[in-house]
């Protein structure tokens, strides 16, 4: 190239180029950031509450030994390696915050605060946690008794590594029909556990394939010949000393999965396993001279409190989930300040959130997780303070926390799994990036839905609580619940919502009713639907089963929604400074229209919501987005985890982010290599034959 | 354990069994398949069309040499061995089906049946056909000329390897906005290409890390220092003889993506890099004498045709897509009728397909699946009969099919995101495991919706042709298209449906209609959104983006919907065998009742469909969910691939589901090792110094 075409060509490129004036990806993120006036400090205390400085406890040791760290969404490890790296972490974190028994006893919140914010960084190291603490932990000290306090200290100690085994191939949400046996020996005072087909194998236990020494094992209970039910049994699966698994035990890996790959999880089978009659976790039910007793004569109750030690698990899901949510929107939303794609004919290209499609694809899912957070937030610090009564019979409270967490966490996980896959179409082709993270926190997210109790079963238990609710209000009783203080036997159809003047479509009491009478409407309409096929069936199964599409799942629903509405209403009315709490207020009601707008069909019944103001809720809808275009980034500064815990490069709140991405991928142990087998690239074709005959 | 305790325990167990009179889970699934008599072959012809017998020579290449082929969703390897299997994989298909040049062009759209076979094996080598011979090889065949035929032949037999780099880092959607440079130096005859800056890298071009020794680079055509936008230039990246890269030019590998781990995708950087004048693909534009020259004057007529070779790969990606849906459905459907949990008080537990709600998560996306196959297979017919025609400027089916596509492309992309979703949830757990390809198979969907055009940007090129059609009746035109036969200027508001009594809520002329009714209406929307807003900005940009949200998109989805509604229709017309044809018709009066129950905001619009018929969709939605419980099972086999390419173990047509994933898991390559740092499980613990004070 000659000298003179070099510089030519050079000229002509910065001409190119200064043509549009541009802000740099930095200044632009900044540019949105710095619209609004919100107080980040504020927010982020309103959104995690109480006990936020748990969280920063935990991002500060992770941060600050960012060396120890291996980022689960941006390191490629195999499987053995993932789960090592997330063995060591978890030691190292727990050791960091060094939060003993009493701690938990005093304040079993902060430990679901740490909990919450370790998953934000990896979901493998809070379900090792989960599965040894909760659900391993925690049976013990639900369902165990004073005997059992040596096995509770060494569980806190992680002397024990303990798994948690009820599920079994054959079996999940049907947790009573599992098949497992533990028969009663009187002869040594022993029980015997038995798998009795190989589909009956313990099947998913998490920290079991690798790690446990001991598992919590559900089995039906036999003394006498004659069932009682399933019970839990601390059983030993491996010698601590050769890591070995126990005689009479076999223990396998469940293979590969979608994600999750640092949780080994396990399955177990068990020949003639004999343990000793203190190994019962006895606190319901005991032995004594060879005969069953209880002091909770009703089977089904009795089951029911045993399972009560689990729930905690799904409102700890619920709130795991929307992290997913946040983090996803995060990334999404910063990107769509900096991506430009287009412009008006002659102008320069614009930033893709300046499209209202761009808007209407973001900032709703922005206030959905807003909503969810100040939801799931109240519930976790419900459930937390209401432990201790977890086995109080006379406790309404308790049926009414598994409702509500029953739907918080379905409503919770299915919109992670939305939320996650419109982010990631934000970013375009770099959304399929592992290093933008979506990939693998959809795979992450996804078990979410289906364990701590599938969410379509889940659905099912909070219909049947609010039909029993209705039915109780039928027998002129008073509902001693809180969560169904709206819930009425007036008509639903023919009332008409009070939507009329503009502003009325940005009252939240008015939009709030809305959502309220949907609960209303679908209970009855549930009821009836039970009725019809009571008439044609004479077979309560067949009603409830036959009521569940379109109506009982949608009740139950409409009633999470509604639920999570009123909290984040009533967080909001506590909030003091004026910017914080106009901007969230917005978000809210942008989640309320929203809600109606997704739903229209119901709302439509009966002329509740007519025509015109479904446009208008519509047009409210885009008002908002495109109001609040000018302050999510600042608030999603509040709601999002640090960039090291983000990881994304697109999610930097910098703004640095193709520079980090090209870092990334420059660095990245393969970019550079010819393949191993490049000798073959050009031999491949020689061994065809083709007849060319054009 | 004494003996009699022993034969005590095992009589208590088989009596427990025997409660129970089961059939096995192969027996079950047997037991659906026979309630049909639907003809499978029949079928099979019907949904795969003419070339049918394509079909089944790819999958007879793969099932006769299984020993040759790696599955790519159960075998466990890295990103390197897969991307070799792959390779291999690829070339031996090719070696097998021996079609050359000739073939393709007499017969294009058996091309397209042995590819779509292809994918529903593995994604990742049709892709990697699909870089070749579609992306690099059409557009040489489009834009080339006499002079480039060399290349074809090269490419026909693999000789080259060819990849087609036009997406650049910061440019995607935005095709003309691409920085990279193509200057013609008119001293040497040459062209010098350059990266302007590294965010303008081609990024994600397939074939390019490892494979490709050619390259389309899309540049942006400099002649005399005038810029004539976007063109098509061969550029050499790899000496066959090294496979090292050519000078000047950078490569590398753009880094672990959410799937596809068997494509290479590449990033390339340009640094004053010359090529001939003849590498020019130059059927539309030359330069004669220093002088740019071009028998297309318009821009943006040239850059249509230009990129008119692209659209083939968009139908493509419809029908894999949609593949994607049939092997999730057939799965879950498979499995849903094996699974039992739960069961009626007293009763044995019974299939989960017995549950309405199973069924309605079920079978409407069985449905929704047989739609689409028979819609996509048209517009695959369609469109390989029209490739000749491409760039005749008269041939006003080119438009059409362009329209047509791209809003096909989305939804059949959409669609297969949610069912597979939805699919892996009905596996509960299991769904969660690789081998049930569910999460493997979401990954490798996920792209689709973005590559071959963004879907959200493609349905504004729906919206935007819908509305140009408007236009033109509104000047008196007649549309010379057929897919807008239905689109009248009568006002849609005010017009009720036929829905009156109960059969008609099966007739499908007249659900059609409804569907028909709603372009209309969202047509008619989208229109008087577009005039409001050019009332208040005076700019069409401005108001062509403030209609997409709730407008224009719904609107393209919606026109969508009823053009694959009506060519399922149609080709069911001519099914000849009256039991095929029955069972046919039931699947897509449920689409059509179903389209009508997810959009019934729109279609209560101005009451065309009143509360008291929604109520009636909904009980007729369920009406036929129960019955074709009755047919799903032998629809989906001939819908589905054979096991062998459907590989998940879950979806076995032989009901033998679980010995299979047993056996697959006890095989797999660790599921009885001990982990190697199995000595740190029980000392870590000791690095704690916890006070317990319990
Ligand atoms: C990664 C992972 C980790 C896990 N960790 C553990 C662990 O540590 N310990 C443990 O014990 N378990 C664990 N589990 C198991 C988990 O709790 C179960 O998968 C879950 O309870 C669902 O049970 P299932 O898989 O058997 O599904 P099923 O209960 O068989 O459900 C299958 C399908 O049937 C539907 N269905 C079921 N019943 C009904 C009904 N009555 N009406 C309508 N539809 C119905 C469901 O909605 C679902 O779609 C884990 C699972 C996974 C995937
Ligand atoms: C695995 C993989 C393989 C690929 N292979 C190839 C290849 O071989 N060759 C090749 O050339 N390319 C390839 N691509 C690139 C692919 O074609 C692009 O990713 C795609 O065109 C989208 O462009 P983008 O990623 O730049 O997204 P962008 O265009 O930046 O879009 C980002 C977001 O902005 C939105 N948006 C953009 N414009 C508008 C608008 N006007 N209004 C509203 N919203 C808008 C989009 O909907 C999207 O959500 C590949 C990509 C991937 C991920």
């Amino acid at each position: 190239m000659s000298n003179d075409n070099k510089s030519n060509a050079s000229s002509r490129l910065s001409a190119l180029n200064s043509q549009m004036p541009e802000l740099s990806p930095s200044q632009l993120l900044h540019s949105y950031r710095n619209r609004s006036k919100v107080d980040r400090q504020g927010l982020y205390e309103t959104f995690y509450g109480p006990k936020w400085e748990f969280r920063n406890k935990v991002y500060d040791i992770i941060c600050n030994n960012s060396e120890k760290f291996s980022a689960p969404y941006i390191d490629e490890h195999d499987r053995e390696r993932t789960r090592y790296a997330a063995f060591k972490e978890l030691h190292f974190i727990q050791k960091s915050l060094n939060m003993g028994y009493a701690e938990y006893q005093k304040d079993p919140h902060a430990f679901s605060m740490t909990s919450n914010a370790v998953y934000s960084w990896s979901p493998a190291i809070c379900v090792k946690y989960g599965v040894h603490f909760s659900l391993y932990g925690k049976t013990l000290m639900n369902l165990g008794t004073e005997k059992h306090l040596p096995y509770i200290y060494r569980m806190m100690k992680l002397e024990d590594i303990g798994s948690f085994g009820l599920t079994e191939m054959g079996h999940g949400s049907n947790v009573r029909g599992i098949k497992t046996t533990a028969i009663y020996d009187p002869q040594s005072n022993e029980f015997i556990i038995n798998t009795p087909e190989e589909v009956d194998m313990k099947f998913w236990i998490g920290a079991t394939a690798q790690l446990a020494n001991m598992t919590v094992c559900w089995a039906q209970l036999y003394v006498e010949g004659k069932c009682h039910g399933v019970h839990a049994f601390l059983v030993p699966i491996r010698n601590k000393d050769t890591h070995r698994v126990m005689p009479g035990i076999t223990v396998g890996d469940c293979g590969p999965k979608n994600g999750l790959d640092g949780i080994d999880n396990g399955f177990m089978i068990f020949h003639n396993v004999r343990i000793p009659y203190d190994n019962l976790l006895d606190k319901f039910s005991q032995i004594e001279n060879g005969k069953f007793k209880t002091w909770i004569e009703s089977d089904d109750k009795r089951f029911g409190f045993q399972m009560a030690s689990l729930s905690g698990g799904r409102v700890q899901v619920a709130c795991n989930s929307n992290q997913n949510s946040i983090i996803a929107v995060a990334i999404a939303g910063r990107y769509s300040t900096i991506r430009k794609q287009f412009g008006a004919p002659g102008k320069p290209e614009q930033p893709i959130i300046e499209y209202p499609l761009t808007q209407y694809r973001i900032i709703p899912n922005v206030a959905t997780a807003i909503v969810l957070q100040l939801s799931t937030i109240t519930l976790s610090i419900l459930w937390d303070e209401n432990q201790k009564h977890l086995l109080d019979v006379k406790n309404t409270l308790i049926n009414e926390l598994h409702a509500i967490s029953s739907a918080i966490k379905a409503i919770s996980t299915w919109t992670a799994q939305r939320i996650i896959t419109e982010s990631r179409q934000i970013l375009g082709g770099h959304g399929f990036s592992t290093f933008n993270r979506f990939g693998q926190l959809y795979n992450d997210n996804d078990v979410n839905v289906t364990w701590e109790g599938d969410n379509n079963v889940l659905l099912q238990q909070t219909g049947k609580f609010l039909l029993d609710s209705a039915k109780k209000l039928m027998k002129g009783k008073k509902l001693p619940f809180k969560c169904t203080s709206y819930i009425s036997l007036d008509p639903a159809e023919g009332q008409q919502s009070e939507l009329n003047s503009n502003e009325d479509f940005f009252n939240q009491g008015k939009l709030l009713k809305a959502l309220q009478w949907r609960v209303n409407l679908l209970l009855q309409k549930t009821g009836l639907k039970m009725q019809e096929y009571m008439q044609v069936s004479k077979n309560g199964w067949d009603a409830f089963n036959n009521a569940q599409p379109f109506y009982s799942v949608e009740l139950a629903k409409a009633f999470g929604d509604t639920w999570s509405a009123e909290q984040a209403i009533e967080t909001i009315s506590k909030v003091q400074n004026p910017e914080n709490k106009r901007v969230l207020s917005d978000f809210v009601t942008l989640y309320l229209l929203e809600t109606i707008n997704k739903d229209i069909g119901n709302f439509r019944f009966g002329g509740y919501i007519n025509c015109q103001q479904y446009e208008q809720i519509r047009s409210s809808i885009l008002k908002l987005c495109n109001k609040l275009k000018d302050e999510f980034i600042a608030v999603l500064d509040a709601l999002a985890p640090p960039d090291f815990i983000l990881q994304a490069p697109f999610g930097a709140s910098d703004g640095d982010i193709y520079n980090r991405y090209i870092g990334l991928i420059y660095s990245a142990k393969s970019t550079f290599k010819r393949p191993d087998w490049w000798k073959e690239v050009h031999k491949a074709h020689k061994k065809y034959h083709f007849e060319i005959d054009a």
